[in-house]
């Protein structure tokens, strides 16, 4: 029965991965560039979104917003002006932990392309699948806490390898914690070696700003390359 | 393409319980108390293991640690002298997000059954898949903390309802956060009214002494059924 269901799932990766690949030839058209924000939950992804759209000039962001159930995300998110669609994963989906490319294939004439330079994908929050599912991204980043421990890289590495960007918020906690951030930061690179990593806090907006200039660069290089 | 596969999983759910089932008469047999310990990556699930089996009497604790790679959790428990199995859904299993029926059937030899009297199955860091997974456990507990915000019983509504005691931990962080710990509590529930709710902080141990007093209950329910 195992071997089956092994069969079973890589039939549906290769499905995902079509259908990923028509996504991204849509968002390139439009001249999008598209991250797929990924992390745990509770890391703080909608807080840091918020922090980062609140008074942001020069790049216009739009986000679409993953959730198992409810709109608590995308409401937090529509009152700061922002183009926002969300998918549930519960119905039609059977709850599903993370977004795959079909999903987001049935948001897509939700979303105001032609109004937006850069797309945030907002993943459910959850450390191991979303990970393994393109979902016609340009770039994969994700969010961990300073809260979540130093460890979580070296137990849950496929999602730091999958990420080219790693941002570690929360780190006005640090005083507060039984933690080491040279310790998070020699894991996460134990796994990824030459990621980038920003540190930040969405609560007090340190290193909100570098984050901001990441998402104006990634917009450029479609740009560039349309 | 859709439908064949909720198909498919439906029949890996139904093959699942068939086997949760059996592990359930094994545990009942041997007269242990199993807990399926479950919650989001971070919340602190083996650092409030590590602080329940310290200097614990009275109820003889084994834990079997359910992780993606490696056995950093089960290391650090086996330091405290607690009989801790390790299970990693990795090999074999395609990298799992739960811990399944079947994974903890193939470690039931390893776990010394008749030198316990509760075990607890930490299972893998996540706040949705571990929910729809019975393992053969009598009871679903799950560990929150503060840091994750208030809104988690609202987006991950069924974990919340599938355990029967949430223990919400990290409550000495609560003064260094915009958090209201009255509103978790509220949305908890919200979404499963009645359920139990024990508040502490494996850090300092406050609380501490209420779950293991729950672990030592638990354990005496058993053998009041055997």
């Amino acid at each position: 029965m195992h071997r089956t269901r092994v069969r079973v799932v890589e039939g549906v990766l290769d499905a995902n991965d079509t259908i990923a690949r028509a996504n991204r030839a849509d968002f390139d058209a439009a001249d999008v560039a598209v991250v797929n924000l990924m992390g745990p939950p509770g890391a703080g992804k909608t807080s840091l979104l918020e922090r980062t759209v609140r008074d942001l000039t020069g790049v216009r962001v739009g986000v679409l917003e993953g959730d198992v159930q409810g709109s608590l995300d995308a409401d937090r998110l529509a009152t700061l002006h922002v183009p926002v669609t969300q998918i549930n994963t519960d119905p039609g989906f059977g709850g599903e932990c993370h977004l795959d490319a079909n999903m987001v294939r049935s948001a897509l004439p939700s979303i105001p392309l032609e109004e937006i330079d850069v797309l945030v994908i907002e993943n459910v929050g959850n450390l191991v699948c979303p990970a393994e599912f393109r979902v016609g991204e340009h770039h994969r980043v994700m969010v961990a806490s300073v809260t979540e421990g130093e460890d979580k890289p070296l137990k849950y590495p496929l999602m730091f390898r999958a990420c080219e960007l790693v941002l570690i918020n929360k780190i006005d906690l640090v005083p507060h914690l039984d933690f080491e951030l040279d310790k998070l930061i020699r894991h996460v690179e134990a796994v990824h070696t030459g990621v980038s990593v920003l540190l930040m806090s969405a609560r007090t907006g340190e290193g909100v700003e570098d984050w901001r200039r990441w998402l104006a660069q990634a917009a450029g290089r479609v740009s560039e390359r349309v």
